[in-house]
């Protein structure tokens, strides 16, 4: 294969994102969209090229690896006739709704011998890559964490659960899996949540423990407004502080004084800054190359069973042990 | 009573400060000193005035008012003391080491006719009393807490539980008083530790509900380094957060988009910054003109009981309810 | 008209910036594209369409407005030929280099019933329109302003004087436009350079007086590094400061305390945050609706006459006064 | 000698300052205390000891060494006094006001084989003495740099120019005085200036030029307000930039990224991290251990020479050369 040819399933933001970066990638053709709205694919078309399909199976028949960034319910059926296909497979986060959605994708992607890359997007920021170094070489105690999205109805859609299969399964999600990501496999969790301006659970506190007897706090709030930062990680070592904010500044704080170094990544262009670039990069190269997989269907199904575990824990009101 | 005579118990660096501030005070007078290190009491002396006791019996000879203000273990057994010479008295933080301290001394505290405040100075800091102001005419949903101390050993004896009676015992307390101070009684917590520096425990994770509903996360760590900010209340309320940092800067960031009004609180003296100068007037208050205690003995013993609390959650890993 | 039909000339950065915009302008059309590099152009066509020419008289041919972005010392030649030939103009910041190119292209954009605008993009900038709101209501004293580009190499023909016309003509004369749209005319100026790295000054302080007595302070460097913020415009009015950074953050405290509220612009996309958005909007509707010209030539000869005036005081360490 | 005996001339807020420093000072003793308000003495001398003096001359026979920390305009006169009696001098800043009050009393100050130390405290500042040690290893090109006090009238005295000398003789001075320290000595600068809300100059905008090469922008304004940082140099060398904010951080970015360190001084109490403890220890080292005087007669000098040249190009209109 010379270049790999690309095949994206649902053309809105996040499509467009890959389809840009893509569209500007030697290694990457994008051939062919797919959407249900056609005059989306039509104006995507426009800026980054591709055919115009008028069915998913004309998509498949014109590409070797398939995004899948339709809505999040759409996720496993989508993928699942990807693989059935041989195509690889790219699947934005959220892999599936539900625990037994991710484990029928799970077994699925698991059959086939092709590529299959979940989209959690931030375990490629600049940011936290940096951050899983700094702490590679320390021994971190315990941890701060919080993901205020702002505000459910921004796009409209985000506040219906019949597309996004709950709060959780939007942005906090990527930060699930970022606590596996940076700190390892969770052993334990407990969760509190309520109800206030929409029609789901829209506040979380959560304590994470992990095998390895680390353990954090973890907030997430879907109303809080859009003050800056709404994601921070703050992170306690032996006479050390490191604290991650929103992908642009990560503080370095060592030692008995209150000095500390600035990582900023300010000058990034969006795209490099929040991981895209990087995380498409590493889909073409496990295509073409034979690199492993960055992010596997296994990281996936276990940033779903993270999800389903808070939502089970706030409604059980008991511990979930992994 | 023209001014109130006051004696210190303890003329370390907190009652240096109260001594000051009392120093400056029309209605007060510096009228007694006692500490069981007469250099310190006699360095003491010629800042701020007072008799040098050569015991605690002449000291409440000659004064109202007894400050306690020695080390941690010690307060019950002076206060009470205090009581029970007639003396009002102001206790310093902690009210008492262990649920059977705090009883007993609650149940002395209630019996005395006279004055009986505990030294949760935050209460006062202008940036704790503005917080209160801006949750009383909100509904506040949930929050993200933390205060890490830097580290145990500085000065030395905090990392001694024999003084302290635990690492929750120093600073922590006080964010634990204003979590009741700001959203009302606790109802039910659980927490999370682990050792790793000092022979005692070292991190925490913890989650508060409170009987209105409200939850929130809170992390301490005795180990974590001196970065600014240590301490730091960020609320989530409706298209609202508000973060308060270090008694220096509280953020009010409203409605849909990232705007947010700074409330700065630099350019105030630390004693009035930290709370210290109005918590002595309101001690003299209280004496003088008979306005309600500002922080009570039950104040204190509940401080305490959540302190236990944790501690409990902790070593039998269930929930704590009240 | 029914669509503008935009011709570029210039297929580089800032070329790439407003095709970008244009594509997605139903009141615009990309209709053809011109640049001696022709890989440059094709790649750029890709991304937003507009027919490859081989010529600058073929591209004329094609389109009712033309945008000037080749490099600086090109723009006045290219520009006055689109005036020739009949077509509105948006010419690229620097309007020209040197005070006699810019007294020539000023005659020749005069001489036109078309529209001519410059590319100041700051203007446009919702933090520096917000700013010239809070001004407009306000009577501004005197003002502290740096423009630190950071390293006149990246990329390399920036440090190279034949390309650009000098240092001031490459980001800081956008902000010797912004004195004026924010502050009014210059009626003197005094400045003070040295040269330290590179073969040309690179290093400015100057000091400008304005007609209405305002008068501010203001610092260029060639060779800062990249720590944020490089740009800030600190503005002191009665009992108020007034402090823009990097078209991001607008902080506005006022009164005899130390509050302060704080505009954030993090939330809007580069494109808009940076003003591009509405200058190209701005241009469109002063083509098809008759708006005035948002940045006029006269604006435009003014910013190179101000940045020669800074060449010249320092050349001959006197004031110069207009 | 074996404890330096310290009379002090003006109890207001700085004798005071210094008083508490000394109290607390193995090396010293304050001994003696003049001020012209009693009660103030009084008050004073409850505080930090010292025999209340009926005159000055009581003073001057019951002390080694004097502190002149009465107002600004009489400091010449109480100087030379303390002087002819033979006494070793802390005169606080300004050294004088005008020029020829400046030259006399460093006439009388050479004259004197006594210390003669002038009160620059932001010399011994943490925070500037950091400053100065990066600067010594690397070749600063231009720096930017301001100083808005916030508003005259507070305290109101600091507005009577009969009191102050000026406003330039207040807070503002210390900046000159960091200037010289940090940068050498100045060969030229140009001033202009502006009245708006008080009977005096208020807002001024300056250029020094050193005799190294190195330029700088100087803004000072009585009227900003007080928000943060009130304080700022902003130093360019090569490929780095260096930000001075209030005495409490130091920023330090280097290289062609974005990164930086942060020297943080938040944790030194109020009176150590504006340098009056090191400030008041030099002097006894020099009187008891005959170190070099750290701020010398001349440095007094200089500083109102620099005020007095700031003043004197605003009203010329032309530059100062030194």
């Amino acid at each position: 294969m010379d270049k790999v040819r690309i095949g994206i399933v649902g053309t809105g933001y996040i499509g467009n994102v890959h389809g840009r970066i893509y569209a500007r990638d030697e290694r990457a053709e994008v051939a062919a969209l797919f959407d249900i709205i056609p005059e989306r694919m039509a104006e995507t078309a426009k800026h980054i090229g591709g055919r115009i399909c008028a069915s998913r199976e004309e998509l498949l028949d014109n590409c070797d690896a398939v995004l899948v960034c339709a809505p999040n319910k759409t996720h496993p059926e989508i993928a699942a006739a990807a693989v059935a296909a041989g195509k690889h497979v790219f699947c934005e986060k959220p892999f599936a709704i539900g625990i037994d959605e991710a484990a029928s994708l799970l077994a699925v992607a698991n059959s086939s011998d092709k590529v299959f890359q979940v989209g959690h997007s931030r375990r490629f920021a600049p940011l936290y890559v940096k951050l899983k170094e700094l702490l590679a070489n320390d021994a971190p105690h315990s941890a701060h964490i919080k993901m205020n999205r702002g505000e459910l109805l921004q796009p409209p859609w985000t506040g219906d659960t019949n597309v996004t299969g709950g709060f959780l399964y939007e942005t906090t999600i990527h930060f699930l899996d970022q606590l596996r990501f940076q700190f390892g496999e969770v052993e334990e969790l407990i969760a509190y949540g309520s109800r206030h301006e929409y029609p789901e659970i829209d506040e979380f506190s959560v304590i994470f423990r992990f095998r390895n007897g680390f353990h954090c706090t973890f907030a997430s709030s879907a109303d809080a407004g859009w003050m800056f930062p709404f994601e921070r990680i703050e992170v306690f070592c032996h006479h050390r502080t490191i604290v991650a904010e929103e992908m642009l500044k990560l503080f370095d704080g060592r030692g008995t004084n209150a000095d500390y170094a600035t990582h900023s990544f300010h000058m990034l262009d969006d795209d490099t800054r929040k991981g895209f670039v990087a995380e498409d990069a590493a889909f073409i190269s496990s295509i073409l190359d034979g690199t492993p997989t960055a992010v596997s269907a296994d990281d996936g199904y276990k940033a779903v069973e993270l999800v389903e575990a808070v939502y089970g824990s706030i409604r059980t009101g008991e511990r979930v042990r992994f």
